[in-house]
């Protein structure tokens, strides 16, 4: 087991303010980095968050942890899925609720992978969040799809959420949860 | 120069049926395969052919040919671009033209990058069409984009036209020409 910190390969700032509080409560200090995150095509986040950890590691030579999240919505086929942030850039949620406009099925899902490299082991953990589409954007909070995604159980979107409501219950940190006790659990034991 | 015979990696039907009168023309024979392109994740669809002639060189060990296509529609920031292929199979050309609904700006493009390797050599040549997205989509021929897609200087659709016609003036066959003049040249002057 490397003595080294783990680096998170990130440079999202949303991300980072959903990470911090997550890292804390297990204990685990990270570093950030001006590395890029390797993204391959794949329709699989969990393939794209494990090639993206094994190259992060390549290059850095230090424990690395990285995540990559898709959106899957039911009634476009999967779109826009693994390719999300790039739907975003280009499109917009605007673009998926006009997609949409007709959909009585409004059933969607985030989903993200994260990946663990340090040399030794090369580990995928995921999380997922189900929920519906909205027919309107609301909220400000959050980044990405927030506006328009209302999770299971809940009648907000993420973007109307607080962080800390968001924090305790997203896809993200379903999946760093089960990253940060996996690793913790190593540390303890190695 | 590799004495092998040339190995056109696809095994979409629809491009074969486009490039076989092309590569006749020039005297060119080719083999195809069942190895797969390999397809990086960039917005450069010159460099997703870059790397997946440089992949199936490797792979093969013979010199190989391989195409790559975006389609570009302006008033969508350039969505889907090199995704187009994606994007097709999720939402189809019925959600871009929903995505356009009330966009009076339609022009597009397709731009198609042709990359070829031999294990000396390492060329990317490039070919697109301008145009504008139709309102509603027409004809029956070629494949993906074609029945939404009306190429400057025409009043219909791709898929409106002949097979012909749509060799004789499209983006790939503007890019495959460009390779092939080169090659061709090279085979002389070796």
């Amino acid at each position: 087991m490397s003595k080294d910190r783990l680096v998170l390969i990130t440079q999202n700032k949303h991300k980072l303010q959903e990470l911090t509080p997550l890292f804390r409560k297990y204990n685990v200090e990270f570093n950030t980095t001006s590395v890029e995150k390797h993204e391959i095509r794949s329709e699989r986040v969990e393939e794209i968050a494990r090639v993206a950890a094994k190259v992060a590691f390549d290059t850095l030579q230090k424990p690395v942890v990285v995540d990559d999240t898709g959106f899957f919505v039911d009634s476009l086929n999967g779109f826009p899925g693994s390719y999300a942030a790039i739907v975003l850039k280009s499109i917009g949620y605007e673009g998926i609720l006009r997609l949409m406009t007709d959909k009585t099925e409004r059933t969607s899902r985030f989903k993200t992978a994260v990946g663990f490299c340090d040399g030794e082991r090369l580990k995928v953990f995921s999380g997922s969040m189900s929920g519906t589409v909205a027919r309107t954007p609301a909220g400000e909070s959050g980044f990405g799809y927030d506006p328009i995604f209302v999770p299971e159980g809940f009648t907000k979107t993420y973007a109307e959420l607080t962080l800390e409501e968001k924090v305790r219950i997203s896809h993200r940190t379903r999946a760093f949860e089960g990253f940060l006790r996996w690793y913790t659990s190593m540390l303890d034991n190695p």
